[in-house]
């Protein structure tokens, strides 16, 4: 068996579109040869960065995730738009969300697919080193908390389930393996 | 800092829905104290199950994710319901996907979530040991393919990118982590 496309798509038209996610639904015939429809959330890209010193400590982000009604202690992260390369979003994010710029970047990984049921979003990786901090914008400590945390620590709060957000963990443990930890 | 809810919610409502998932466009007043809105894509449990022999061989599926356009190997992976205990929905995907029933089950971590920024879709994490097989339906077969491998050789195409499904590498880090491997 092959692993051609075995789905047909008749047409498509967006449902529904905000400034950060956009909702198609396609006609289909399904790879059983049925027709059906398809539902799709096309989103901006999702990059990652673990900032990590040289006394291998790390930075977490906490926020509080509308979507899950709950608080959550991740890596920093943001969204890049289709035509920005993953890794300037990586060094916006980091200077925007921690105040930190790097001299040393390093993906960790390739490319990774959150949710592929619904969802075509991938997720980008990087490790940071060689930190030096810049001035952040005061707007953003209204909403964001951070603290610099040893890298084991971080690791036992991902193998603890107390890190809980998927590309978090994905770069924690990719970072271990990396660093032969 | 605290950790609590920064965000209002001042009104509710669904801008689109299909058999497996919903879309929620809430109007909001921003951790900023701005009004704003915020698009929540409400789905399915993400239940997934590490099929593990006494060999240390694992089960890959692979499938056309037709979100991503691309095809993807990944471990065995179902949606639950909101009534549904992950474990049961881990329980019927086993057999529907790999005809396979177990005798020994064992969670993986705790409750993941895949994509926060705009989603509220949580994941679920088994390893399946005392592995026996069932007849399974012909239909299957149309879409999927599934095949027996090293856990080793898993954990490499995991290492290497191959596997890009977050919750199969998540899942396959776990078992690594578990088995001291």
């Amino acid at each position: 068996m092959s692993e051609q496309n075995p789905w047909k798509t008749l047409s498509s038209k967006y449902v529904y579109e905000n400034p950060w996610i956009k909702v198609r639904e396609d006609s289909v015939i399904t790879p059983a040869g049925k027709e059906g429809i398809y539902g799709v959330v096309e989103t901006k890209k999702a990059v990652g960065v673990i900032a990590l010193t040289d006394d291998l400590e790390i930075y977490l982000v906490g926020q509080y995730r509308y979507p899950l009604d709950r608080y959550s202690w991740e890596i920093i992260e943001g969204g890049g738009e289709s035509d920005e390369e993953p890794l300037e979003t990586a060094k916006r994010e980091l200077q925007e969300e921690a105040g930190l710029l790097a001299t040393n970047w390093e993906p960790l990984g390739e490319e990774i697919h959150l949710s592929n049921c619904f969802s075509s979003e991938r997720g980008y990786l990087f490790v940071a080193r060689g930190l030096s901090s810049v001035p952040v914008s005061p707007d953003d400590t209204e909403v964001l908390q951070i603290k610099k945390l040893p890298l084991k620590e971080a690791i036992s709060m991902t193998d603890t389930g107390e890190i809980t957000d998927s590309l978090s963990i994905i770069g924690i443990y990719r970072l271990q393996k990396l660093l032969n930890l």
